[in-house]
Order: structure tokens, then C-alpha cells, then sequence
């Protein structure tokens, strides 16, 4: 664990946090009083949408408290040097908690905005919520190590999963959806793009503090990475959603 | 009670009792942004499926309070040997009295959604509530204990209205259903197993600390044992209910 | 007030308190979730149900705060004696307080289920109210006294009152009821035994500490005949309520 | 500020804090739950009724935590003097910031439940909100002084607005509602004579310290006097108003 | 950071903070209550304006436990001089957390509410988005320093966007709407006037430390400036919208 902050880095990270606890918590509520606005079959991806940002706030209410009790300073105002204090730590586990919960109801939310046959849509899922499983279980022993080596061999097999995730949700589907009309085709384009534009901010965060060698500035990095892509996969992914939930509301019932 | 925790410990109970929290919380909220979205006569069973997890999620914050409280080190950063603090326990009662409410709550419910003739439920729950708080309440003793002799006595006990509540469940209720129509019959079969294959956690994890002596390891796996039947029989059953209910209101409404 | 208490005696009121915090919360919510679940009609009786728990759960939050702060220990891991701390007291007044807002909502609950016509309601209920309020406040002087006759003499006012309340229910409500339908006379005469059954628990509990001259047996068990009378007075009878209005709105709108 | 008081004292006010918060919490609430239960054209006085109740619990939320670190004792159970701590105060501004949010609201409320027609409504208002917040700036210097001159002064400066409300609402409303049919001005009266003891209540609670020169009693005779006003101006005024719009709701659509 | 702060300066920064979460908290609580009361095609801009103000009601809440936390005393009843406490700072940055995710909402919710074709919103939004990000950014550097010169530079790039934003309102807007109904054109103008009059708040308390050289009377200023300023943008504001919401639905379906 990094045992020194500097005031600038320590607030980077308190003000990263705290920015994305609001927009958590905020998406939840906002997309929980506009259940209502979209069509009933729309609801259960809302609602799923709610939950993934619900359950991180939850997290980041943790995370935010654990990183401000584990690094301390005793300068003036604040304005000082951060160091480790005694008998707490910064538990980056709640992390991986949270992406366990998460990562198997973001594939099924947008597996289920696809609206595919019902078998088709319980074949992907059998493999896609296991393989995201094993994603995070195998990335953590490497988070949480401070050898390099270490952190490198668990990212790769991590990685393992992940680039299988991306096959099935790239070439496998793109196979089903061959012959679908164009309209739901660009529909999994874009939502594709978007997953692949922003779970890839992931594994970039989770390198930092290995080419940094466990540096201040590579915690801060990667603080801020997963602080970023979580914004991006779970608030504004469930703002896309809604959108397009919006539209074909609209479109159905208008 | 045991007196000291390594660090990899007392994170791993840390991190799965947060872990529980957030299970249940959002299976609670999840459950009842749901409600809409299945038939007026099949949200009775969800209303009390979010009641037992809302009930959990209480407790469980409960819980994690008390063992952050109860062990501590002052280690730099927290990477040290956790010991008991002065002046406070880690309450291993919380456990029984959120049972005490949720496991009648848990036979209604699964005694609810057979939709059995009136008269039938009555005669079951009569026999299956007392019974289930009479395990829980002989179970008491034996876990606060840290004899092993008395664990034996307390736990054999218990096991008493448990085999009984699993011959009412399998053989009487067997007997019931004989003539029902085939469909009920494979609900039933199938949250019978569901129960028994979560409800059979609890004492695999009752066992540990007689096993292990009372070592540090026993007590780790019987926080992680209970923890995760927890999440089994209360939030994962939620949602099996929860599909059982969506599947027949689209059945019945389509 | 009590200065010691052994462990095992913290722990049963710990315990107690904590129980009532989770019935009284989660029957509320149980009612507000459940209250399109009966007909319009019968939604005033549930809406003032799940108030009187929510005033109790908020009451036991501040008790079970109190009472932690109130006894303290050195002892490891909290296995040894608790003693009074310095600067902080086990404020007994929450429950007059709980009582003066709860009580007199109760009744107006009872009389609001029988459906009487709206000049014998008022008729009631401008003796039962100010009747309960007196019986409330009479009692409080007893309960904070450490001397054994205050305590008699506050109790045996405080009984007045209550005999009144029960006089009022027993024989004035049977005249007035003479000429009932026999459905309405059971109704009546179930939810006067069950109050009856339930409020007479108070003065018992009161009575422990005078019985055994302030010893801590007697703290332990007033506190713990309160809280179960709270839970039998407010989340039972709520949820006796609520059976009855579930019943009842079968019956009209089958 | 007073510096110190009797147990006696202290508990008197820490109970009537505390007693405010269950209250307007739950009338809040309780509106909340009963919004359905009145036509539609009768719930925006319902919305602004436990609006009201809401800021104040949180007011007094505040305003029971300031108290409860501003007085301090050492002794064993908390059974003796309490003094003035370090470092925190007794924040008595909270009930004036409380009030300039309340006091218009309430005057918003009793005006919309009339029903006037719409330019003699803005007529009454664009007087009556400005008296009001000028009633409530002026009365504050003087709350917050030690002198009994300067509480006089202020005291008076703000009475005139008062009696300028006062003014407006029984002789220019009565002009206005000269010619209205019986029954609204039976309503215009009976609220008219709420707000005037009620709100009579505050001026008499802030002379106490005024009369008894700043001694203790005065103190707590002054924030029972205010709670007890707080309850009857916000919480019994909230009832009252659901009770007509009940009435009328039945009238309206029997 | 201004080191020293007089009790009255404490008090005044302290009640403002206090005076803006019950602001922001219940005029989001009362928003999401009357979003029944207008037609569904006006709740979106309803939403946005609860979820601006609860994110606002968030902030304040961290805001002002920040300031409690970072200037103490240890004078008996805090009638003394409040200095910087030890290890903690006034955290400056949550206003621009809180602004970079509200003001954007802001305009989305102002443009939203003039129901322009969807082409113009598209392509107002995408410049007036932007811009007012880059706006807050450009702001923070000056707001944390303690330099003049610092401060006048990053203020003058800030008012750039800014400048540019009161431009597309003012004049792009005005030429689209040129040929608009007379009605259109007239809200238009009163919302621009009232977002002229608030937003232009923020600007001139940005200027206070600057011209009073970081005294402590230009902080309390800067910080009730933005106070009220926030007040206005958000609460005062989402009131508004909700009144033309109420009057265009009572104009749609009378
Ligand atoms: C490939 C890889 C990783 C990928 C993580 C991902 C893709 C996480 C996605 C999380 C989401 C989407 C959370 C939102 O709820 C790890 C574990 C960092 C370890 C290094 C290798
Ligand atoms: C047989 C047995 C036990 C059984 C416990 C069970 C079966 C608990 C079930 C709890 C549930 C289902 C909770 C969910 O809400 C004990 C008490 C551990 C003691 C040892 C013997
Ligand atoms: C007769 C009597 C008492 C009666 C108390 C009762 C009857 C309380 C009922 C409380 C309820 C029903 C609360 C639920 O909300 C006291 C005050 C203990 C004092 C001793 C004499
Ligand atoms: C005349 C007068 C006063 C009047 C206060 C009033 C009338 C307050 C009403 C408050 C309400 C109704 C709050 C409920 O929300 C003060 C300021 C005490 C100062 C002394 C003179
Ligand atoms: C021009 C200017 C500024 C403008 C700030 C504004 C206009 C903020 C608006 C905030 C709102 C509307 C928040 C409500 O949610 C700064 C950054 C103070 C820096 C100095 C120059
Ligand atoms: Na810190
Ligand atoms: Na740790
Ligand atoms: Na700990
Ligand atoms: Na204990
Ligand atoms: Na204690
Ligand atoms: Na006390
Ligand atoms: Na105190
Ligand atoms: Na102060
Ligand atoms: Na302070
Ligand atoms: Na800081």
C-alpha cells in the first residue's frame, strides 16, 4: 500500500470519490422516478440499471470513508503531507465486491435490451456471467499484491476472461445477429462500443501502479481510472439505457 | 470468543459481511421496484421476500459494526494482528434474532406461493413456525459457547425441529401434493431442494468451531458459512420466488 | 438507576432492544409496502399502524443508543462487568414519550376498525384519549423514583385511568355493541382481549423494579417485559390489523 | 447563554426536543402516506403540510444534537450538574432559519386552503410572506442577546409586523369574505383562531427569559415553550388541515 | 485558507450552510411529491430539477460538515475565535464537484422546458454543455488559491464560456425564437432574466476574496454569496419550472 500522499494527491482522490458517490447515488434516484416514463416492458432494464448504481454508491460511501480514515495528516488546515495512520487500512476490496455484484447485472441488462429469443438470450448469459466472475475473482490477488510480478501474472490470466467476453459479445453475437434487421444491429453496435469504450478503462487503471512501480502518482492514477470508468460503465450506461428506453416508448406508444 | 485475527482474517470476515450487506439491501430495494411488474396476488410472497432481506440488511449493518469494533490492531495502515478491543464484543446474538425473524418469514413465504387450499397452510405453518423457533432458540447456547461438549449437546438439539421441519417439508407435504397437478408438484420439488441445499449451510457452519477447536480458522468459516447461506436461502431465494412470480403472471396474463 | 449489570444481563437487554428496533421497523415497512393490498377503506387504520411502529422504531434506535452509551466495560472483548458510565444516563423517558404519541394512536386504531357510527367514535374517544394521556403521565414519576412507595403510589394513580380505559372498552363498548351483528361482536370482542392481553404486560413490567427493591434482575426484566409488550401492543396488533382489513376487503370485493 | 442546569433541567429539555422530532417526523410522514386519501385538487395543501413537518424534524434533529453537546456533565450516570462544554454551542439560530422556511409556508397553506379566488390569494401574500420573514429577521437579534433591553427592542420592532399579520388575516380577510357563503367562513374562522393560539405561543416563550433574566428556568421554560408551539403550529396544523381536506374530499365525491 | 474566523463570522458561514441543505433537501422532497400534480409531459424538466437539488442537498451536507470539522475552539460554549483545526481542510472543491454535475443539468432542464424542435435543443445543447464545464474548470485553480494575480487570471478564462454562454441564450436563442408566439417568447425571456440574475451571483462572490485580499470577511461573504446564489440557481429556480409546469397543464387539460 502507497504510504505517503501529498495534500494534492490525497484531495484528488477524496474529491474523486465524493464526485463519484453524486453520480451514483443521483443516476439511481433519477432513473427510479422516471420509471414511470418509460413503457412497462422497458422497466426491468431500468430497474436493473438502478440497482448497478445503487449498489455502487453503497460502495463508494465505504470506499470514500476508508480512504479518508486511512491516510491522515496532523499539518494545519489540512495542508500537509498524507501518511498511513495506525490500526485502519484502505480496503481495496470494496472494489471487486462491488464489480462482483455489478459486472453479471450489466450483462444481463444489456442482454436484455437486445430483446433476442429467450434461449438465445440464456445461452450468452451462461457463459457471459461466469467468465465475468472469474474476471474479477482472478484480478484481485494481483490488486491487492504490491509485486509486480505478481500483479502481472493474475492481470494476465484476468485478461483471459475478459478478451473471451469480448469474442462472445463481438463475434458470437454479431453470428446470431446476422440476419436481424438493421435497426437492432445498430443498436448492439453502439452499445458494444460504448461497453468496450469504457470496461476497458479497467484493465489501463489496473496497470498504472505496475509501470509506476507502486509509486504515489500510480495509486493516484488508478484511483481515479476506476473512479472514471465506473462513472462511464454504470451511470452513464444507465443513462443510455433509459434513453433508449425513451425512444422505443415513444416509438410503440406514441 | 476468538482473540486474534491475522490480517488476511479479519478482511476476509470484513469483506464478506459488507459483502452480505450490500447483497441484501439491493435484493430488498430490487424486490420492491419490482413489485408492479408481477400480478396483484403474487406480491405477498415478494412484499415478505424484501421484508426478510430488509430484515438481513439491518442486522448484517449490525454485524459489521460490531466486528469492526470488536477486533482491532494498530498496525500502520492496518497490516497487522487484529486483537479483541477493551470494552466491546464481536455479538454473535444478532445472528439469532434476525433468524428468530426471518426463518417463519422465509416457510410463509414458500408455504404462500404453493397457493395450497387454505385449511392445508394453516395445518403446515402451525407445525413448521414453532418448530423453526425452536431450532433457532436451541441453537443459542450452543454457539455462544465455546465448549465443545455443550456445542455437541445444543446442536444435536437443534437438529431435532430441523429433521422435523424437513419430514414435514418432504414427506407430509408429499403426501399432500400426491394428486396435484404435475406443474405444482415440480415448484415444489424444485424450492424444496432450493431449502434444503441453503438451509443445510447453517449447520455444516455450526460445526466448524466444534471442529476446529475454536482455532481462528473455524471462527473465520463459520462468519464466511453463515454469510453465504445467507445470501443463498435469503436474497437468491428472493429471486427465484421473484422469477416464479413473474412466470406466472405472464402465464396468467399474458 | 441500576450501576451494575453482568455481562450476561447487558447482553439479554442489548439483544431485546436491537429485537424490537427490527419488528418495529420492518412491520412498518411490511404495512406501507402492503397497503394497496386492501381496499381504500380500511388504508386509515393500516396508515396509522405502520406511524405507531415507526414512532417505536425510532424510540428503540434512541434507547438501544442510550442504553449502549449508558453501561460501559474495560473488560477484553466486552466479558466482564458493566458499570454506569460517567456523563451520560439510560434515558427511561423515551418510552413515556413513545407512549404519549403511540397510545393514544392505538386506540384511535381500534375504534377506527369497528366502524361504529362517526357519534359514538367521538363519544369514545374523547374518554379514551385524555384517559390514556393521564394513565402515561402518571406513571412516569414511578418509573424514574428509586424509592419503592413513590413507585406504588404514581403506580396505583396510573391504574385508575386504566381501569377507566378498560371499563370504557369492556362495559360501555358492550352496551353500546348489544344490538351488533354477531360478525362485529366477535371482531370486538377479539381485538378487546388482545389488547387487554398486551397492555396489561406494562404494569407488570412496571412492577418488577418494585418487587425486587431495584435490584438489577428487576432493571433486566422490565426491560425486557417492555420490550415485549411493545411488540405485542404495536407490530402484532398492526399485523392483526392488517389481517383483519386483508379479510374484510375479500369479503366486500371478492 | 445559559451556563448551567439542574439534571432536572436538562432532561426536561432533552425530552421535549426529542419528543418534537417524533412529531413532525411522522406527521410528515403520515401526510405522506394519506396523500391518496383526499381528491386531488386538495393535495397540494398536504404537500406543503408535511414539506413543513420535514424541515422541521430536520431542524430539530439539529437542534437536539447542538443541545446535546453543549451541556456536559462528569458525573456517574449522568446524575448531576450540566455545564457548558468546550468548543460548541447551543446553535439557538437554528429555530429562526427553521421558521423564515416555515412561517411562509404555513401562510401559503392557510391562504390555499380557502380557496379565494386567485388575485385576492397573491394580494394576501405579497403582504403577508413579507411581514412574516420580516417578523422572524427582527425577532432574532433579540433572541440571541443577553441584555433584556435589546431582547425588548427587538422583541418589539417584531411584533409590529405580527400584529400586522394578525391584522390582514382577521380584519382585511373578513371584509374580503363579507359577503361568502357560511360554511367557508366557519373554516376561515376556526383556522384564524388555530393560527392566533398558536402562533400566540412564541412571542409568550420568548419574553420567559425577558421576564426571568436569563436564569436557568427561563432557559427551559423558553424551549419547552417553543416546542410546544412547533408542535401545534406545524404538526396539530397539519392534522387539522388533513381533517378538511378528508371532509371536503367526502363532500366533493361521496 | 483563511485561518481565523471571529464566533459571529462562524455562526453566520454555519447557518447559511444549514439554512441551504433544508433548502435544497425538501424543495427536492416537495418537487418529487408533486410530480403527479402536472401533466407526464412535464415531469422530465420536474426530475431533473429534484435530482439538481438533491445532488445540491448532498454537497451541502458534506460542505457543512467540512467547515464544522476544519475551524474550532476550545472557548467554553464556542463564544470565542475559531481557528483551523489540525488534519482536516475546509474542502473548497465540492461546490465545483457539485456545479460540473448540476449545471449542465441546469441548462438541459431550461432548454428542456421550451419544448424548442428537437434539432435546436440538440444543437443549443452541445455548445452551452461544454462550455458551462469548461467554465467550472477553468474557475477551480483561481477558487483554490491564494494569489491574487492567480485568481484574476483563471477568473477572466472562466467568464470566457460563461460570456459565451449568456450569448447563445441571449442573442442565438432570440434570433431563433424571433418569429416564436408571443406567449413562447415571454417565458423565454423571464427564465434568461432569472438565470441572468442568479448565475451572475456566483461571479461577483468568486471577486470577494480577491478584492478583500483573503481577509476572513471576504470568505464569510464568498461562501453566503454562493450559498444564496446556489438557493436561487437550484431551488428557487425548480420552483419556478414547477409553477409553469402547474399552470401549462392546467392550460392543456383544464
Ligand atoms: C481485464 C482485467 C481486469 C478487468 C476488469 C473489468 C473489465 C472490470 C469491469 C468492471 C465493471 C464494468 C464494473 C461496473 O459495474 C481487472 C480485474 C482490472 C484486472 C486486470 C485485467
Ligand atoms: C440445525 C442446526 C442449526 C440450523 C440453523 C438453520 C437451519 C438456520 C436457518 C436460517 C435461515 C434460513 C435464515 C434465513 O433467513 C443451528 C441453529 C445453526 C444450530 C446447529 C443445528
Ligand atoms: C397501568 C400502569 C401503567 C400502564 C401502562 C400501559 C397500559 C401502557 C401501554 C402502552 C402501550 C399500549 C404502548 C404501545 O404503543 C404504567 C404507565 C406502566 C404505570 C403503572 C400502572
Ligand atoms: C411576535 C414575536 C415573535 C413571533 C414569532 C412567531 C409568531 C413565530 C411563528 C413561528 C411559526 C408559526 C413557526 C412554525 O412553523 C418572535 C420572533 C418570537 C420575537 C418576539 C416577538
Ligand atoms: C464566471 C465565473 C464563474 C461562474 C460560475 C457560475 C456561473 C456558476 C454557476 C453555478 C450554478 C448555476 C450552479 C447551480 O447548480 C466562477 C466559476 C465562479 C469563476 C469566476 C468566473
Ligand atoms: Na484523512
Ligand atoms: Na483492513
Ligand atoms: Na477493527
Ligand atoms: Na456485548
Ligand atoms: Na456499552
Ligand atoms: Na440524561
Ligand atoms: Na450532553
Ligand atoms: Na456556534
Ligand atoms: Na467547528
Ligand atoms: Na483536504
Amino acid at each position: 500500500m502507497v504510504e505517503e500522499l501529498s495534500q494534492a494527491q490525497y484531495d484528488t482522490v477524496y474529491n474523486f470519490l465524493s464526485l463519484v458517490i453524486a453520480s451514483q447515488l443521483f443516476t439511481a434516484l433519477f432513473i427510479v422516478m422516471s420509471l414511470r416514463r418509460v413503457l412497462p416492458k422497458y422497466r426491468a432494464a431500468l430497474i436493473i440499471s438502478a440497482t448497478v448504481c445503487g449498489i455502487a454508491a453503497y460502495h463508494y460511501f465505504r470506499i470514500f470513508d476508508s480512504f479518508r480514515e486511512a491516510y491522515v495528516t496532523d499539518a494545519v488546515g489540512g495542508q500537509g503531507v498524507y501518511t498511513l495512520a495506525e490500526g485502519v487500512s484502505f480496503n481495496v476490496a470494496y472494489r471487486y465486491v462491488d464489480w462482483l455484484l455489478t459486472v453479471p447485472l450489466l450483462l444481463l441488462e444489456a442482454i436484455a435490451v437486445l430483446a433476442l429469443a429467450r434461449k438465445t438470450q440464456t445461452s450468452l448469459l451462461v457463459r457471459l456471467i461466469p467468465a465475468s466472475a472469474l474476471m474479477i475473482v482472478l484480478g484481485y490477488p494481483g490488486e491487492i499484491s504490491d509485486d509486480v510480478t505478481t500483479k502481472m501474472i493474475w492481470g494476465a490470466l484476468s485478461t483471459i476472461p475478459f478478451a473471451y467476453i469480448l469474442y462472445v459479445l463481438f463475434v458470437e453475437l454479431g453470428r446470431i445477429l446476422a440476419g436481424a434487421p438493421r435497426e437492432i444491429a445498430v443498436t448492439v453496435r453502439n452499445l458494444r462500443l460504448l461497453l468496450l469504450g469504457t470496461w476497458g478503462v479497467y484493465p489501463i487503471a489496473y496497470l498504472f501502479p505496475v509501470l509506476g512501480i507502486e509509486g504515489s502518482d500510480a495509486f493516484v492514477a488508478r484511483e481515479v481510472g476506476y473512479s472514471v470508468a465506473d462513472i462511464l460503465a454504470k451511470a452513464l450506461f444507465a443513462l443510455v439505457i433509459f434513453r433508449i428506453a425513451r425512444l422505443k416508448s415513444a416509438y410503440d406508444d406514441p
